[in-house]
């Protein structure tokens, strides 16, 4: 499925679930990754991020679609991701 | 229609940008929006922000979805928000 997936983590932590993060999807911008996970990945990457973040200090959504076909891209300025994506 | 805004913005600017999406969409987490808008809304955040933002050092990019039907949000950690959002 297609994933887009913001955090806002104590500094403390931020490198750990920024690397974690670039092991599953692409880096768009500060704090923000996109890619296509299959159910077990996002399980893992979900299980991996629970063991790195406090839960009381840090936030992480995962926005989740069945397909991107549904959505659409619009960049203003520049587009800090190296990912050629299929759906701008 | 339902809207992902994501900003990384200098700080020179980032009031500006943080007070013009305020005006249109929901405060997610740090440098994240989410909301519906008509398309006239979304043509009309987008001309501020170009007004607002330097091209050559700003980014922003906004996720559109026609319907939030497709799409499911998990969130781990802490809600930022203050949206009950109806699609969790």
């Amino acid at each position: 499925m297609y994933c887009i997936l913001v955090y806002d983590i104590n500094e403390k932590r931020v490198t750990k679930v920024l690397k974690k993060c670039r092991e599953y999807l692409n880096w768009i911008q500060n704090s923000v990754f996109e890619g296509y996970l299959t159910k077990a990945q996002v399980i893992d990457l979900g299980a991996s991020l629970d063991k790195i973040i406090n839960e009381e200090e840090d936030s992480i959504v995962i926005f989740k679609l069945q397909s991107d076909k549904y959505i659409t891209k619009e960049i203003k300025g520049i587009d800090k991701s190296d990912l050629t994506s299929n759906f701008v």
